[in-house]
C-alpha cells in the first residue's frame, strides 16, 4: 500500500490505483510461542477452507483424538464439532477455567456441560510444544504429555495490521487499525473495517478491539456508503457477543465487573437464577443472569448469562438497553412481550434490575 | 368504597376501614348482546377456575365439537388446547380476519396455522344467538346455525369500574381508571393497579388501555411501594404483547400503522421476510417483521411480528428500543449478540430498520 501515490502492489508486482482504499486484511490466529508447530495435525481455523481442511483430515487419517488448546469461544464451538464427529476430545487452557472474561460461576457452567458432552477440559496446563510420534502427535505439557491425532489452537486473535502500519496507517492502543466513526483512518481516503480496526464502545466510551463478524459486516457497510458518498455513522458497539456449546447458550454485553473496574469505574452487580418461560410452562429450563451497573449514576454497565435457552433473547434485550442508555430502574419495569411459552410476567431481566436496585 | 369515610363494605355488610385503597377489580369478559347466552355449555374465561370448568365440562360431557367466538389470542389459545383435547374445533369472528390490530399479512399467517392444525376459521359471521338442541348447543349465525358441544365467548374485556366509578374514581377517556405514574386516581389515598386501570403509553403519549398480566404485576408492585413509604414511578408501558398459536410466535409493541394514523402521526413501514437463525444453519426458520416509523422524526413508532421462532424476542429488542427512544439509523446497526444458531450476522431487526430507511 502506498498511500503517498495511491496506488497498491499485488503479489504480482501489478500496480493497482486507488481513489479510495478500503482496508479489510482481518486477523489472523495467535499462536503459542512453543516448538513444533509445524507438526502434522496441527491447526488453526480462521476460514471456511480451514474448516474443510480439518475435515478432511479428520476423514482421511480417521483421527480419533482432538486436542484443543485454548477454550475461547472458537475452541468450544469447535468441540462441539469434534464429539459430533465421533472424536475423543480435551481442551488444555493454561487459565483456571473457559471463557475467563465470563463469570466464574458461569464458567464453571461451561465445564460441566464440557464434561455432560464427553470433553475433558484441562484447566491450568503449561503448554511447552508438540512432537510427531508413531501414532500421532505428543503434546508437551506441564502436566506430563498427551496423545492426540488432531490439534486445534485457538488463544486468540490479532489484527492483520503489518502492511496498513508499513503505509503509515495509525493503529489505535488496541494495536488494531483506529477509525472514526465513517470508518475512515487517518487517511481520509483510506478506510477501514472489520477484524483489522477497533471499534468505538459506547459503554466504555473508547476505542476497543473485539473482532466478531457482525460487527464487520457493519462496518464494511458503513465504508462503502460514506465512500460512495453518503454521510452514514457507525454508533459503535456495546460488546454484545454469543455461542453455544452443546446444549448451553452463552452471551454477554457491554462490561464484565473486571472490565470496569479495570476502566476505574466502582461498579456493582446482581446475579440472578431465573427461567427462560413461565415456571408453570412444561418445558421451562433455568438460565443466569448477571448485572454490572455503575455505583454512582445507576447506569447498566454490562451483563452477561448462560442457560439452556432464552439467554442470547434476554442479553440482546439489554444490549438495546445499553444502546439506549436505560436506567436500572427502566430495565426493572421494561414493557416486554409476555405470554407463558416465552417468559414469566416477570422476565429474568426485571428480576436481575430489582435485585440490583436493592 | 366510601372514600369520604375511608371505609369498604364487604358483600357480608361488613365495614372495614382504611388509610390507602387499592383498587384491583380486574377486567371482566365482554359478551356479545344475543340471546341464549345462559344455555348450558357456553363458557367465558376469566381465570384458573374458568380454565377448570371448562376442562371439566369437556370430559364430563364427552364434549366433541368446540366453537370459539372472536379470534383474538384469548381465542386462539384456547382453540389449541381444544384441538389438543381432541375437540374438533370452529372459530367465529364478526371481522374479515383474527387479531385485527395487526397486518393483514399477518393474519393469514395465523388462519393457515390455524387450518394447518384443523381448525376451521369463519370470518364476517354474524353471531344472532344460541338455543339448546338435542345433542348440544345450535350457534345461531348470518350464515346458518353451527352444532356445537361448547362455546367459548372470547371477544374481549372491559375493565371492572362500576363500584370505583360510583365512590367518585375518575375514570379516563378509555372508560378504565385513570392513574398518575405512582398509580395513584384521583383520590390521593385511593391507588389502582392492574387490568382496571390505564397505563401511560410511551409511545402514544396517551392513556392507553392495554390489560395484561405482566403490566398488572408492575403496577401492583408501584403501588405497593409508594403506599409502603416509597417514591417509585412507573414509566408506562410501550404496548408489547405476544401470544403463541399452535407452531407460531405472535408479537407486537408499540403502535401499528392504523393506531399511528388515527393519533394524527404520518407512518411510514416495511415488511421483511427474515430468518430465526443463521440461513446457513439447518434449522433455521422463516420471520416476519414490520416496522412502523414516523415520517418526520424517524422514530420508531411500533413493530409487528409472525413465525414459527424467534418472533418475541425480536419484539422484545424493538420494545427495549422504543423505551429507549432509539433511532431507525441506531437500530439498523444496533450491537445485537451474534452467532448462528442465534441470528445471521444481519439480524431481521437491522434488515427491517434498514429497508424503511431506504
Amino acid at each position: 500500500m502506498h498511500p503517498e501515490t495511491q496506488t497498491v502492489v499485488l503479489a504480482s508486482r501489478e500496480t493497482v490505483p486507488f481513489d479510495y482504499l478500503v482496508v479489510a486484511t482481518g486477523a489472523g490466529p495467535r499462536l503459542p510461542k512453543v516448538p513444533g508447530l509445524d507438526v502434522d495435525g496441527i491447526f488453526t481455523l480462521r476460514n471456511v477452507s480451514d474448516a474443510l481442511r480439518i475435515k478432511r483430515f479428520i476423514q482421511d487419517r480417521r483421527a480419533k483424538r482432538a486436542v484443543a488448546v485454548g477454550a475461547g469461544y472458537i475452541s468450544l464451538e469447535m468441540c462441539e464439532a469434534f464429539r459430533t464427529l465421533g472424536l475423543e476430545t480435551t481442551v488444555l487452557e493454561s487459565e483456571a477455567r473457559p471463557v475467563m472474561r465470563l463469570p466464574e460461576e458461569f464458567s464453571a457452567k461451561i465445564v460441566e456441560e464440557l464434561q455432560a458432552n464427553g470433553v475433558t477440559f484441562m484447566p491450568r496446563v503449561n503448554l511447552e510444544g508438540f512432537d510427531r510420534s508413531p501414532s500421532g502427535i505428543v503434546v508437551r505439557t506441564g502436566n506430563g504429555p498427551l496423545e492426540a491425532d488432531l490439534v486445534l489452537i485457538a488463544v486468540g486473535v490479532a489484527p492483520e495490521v503489518k502492511l496498513a502500519a508499513e503505509a503509515g496507517i495509525a493503529l489505535g492502543r488496541t494495536g488494531a487499525i483506529a477509525v472514526n466513526d465513517h470508518q475512515q483512518t487517518n487517511l481520509p481516503f483510506v478506510y477501514a473495517a472489520g477484524d483489522c480496526c477497533e471499534s468505538y464502545h459506547r459503554v466504555s466510551r473508547k476505542p476497543a478491539y473485539i473482532p466478531l463478524g457482525d460487527t464487520a459486516n457493519k462496518q464494511g457497510r458503513i465504508a462503502g456508503a460514506n465512500i460512495g458518498g453518503q454521510d452514514v455513522t457507525f454508533p459503535g458497539i456495546v460488546g454484545s457477543q454469543c455461542f453455544k456449546v452443546f446444549g448451553l447458550e452463552v452471551a454477554s454485553t457491554g462490561l464484565t465487573e473486571d472490565e470496569a473496574r479495570q476502566l476505574a469505574l466502582t461498579p456493582v452487580s446482581a446475579t440472578i437464577q431465573g427461567v427462560s418461560r413461565a415456571r408453570s410452562y412444561p418445558s421451562t429450563k433455568r438460565l443466569w443472569l448477571k448485572l454490572v451497573a455503575d455505583t454512582g449514576t445507576r447506569r447498566l454497565l454490562g451483563a452477561q448469562a448462560v442457560g439452556a435457552e432464552g439467554v442470547v433473547s434476554r442479553i440482546n434485550i439489554l444490549a438495546g438497553a445499553l444502546a439506549g442508555g436505560l436506567s436500572l430502574e427502566e430495565i426493572a419495569y421494561l414493557d416486554l412481550a409476555y405470554a407463558p411459552p416465552f417468559s414469566g410476567s416477570w422476565d429474568p431481566v426485571h428480576i436481575a434490575a430489582q435485585e440490583l436496585l436493592k
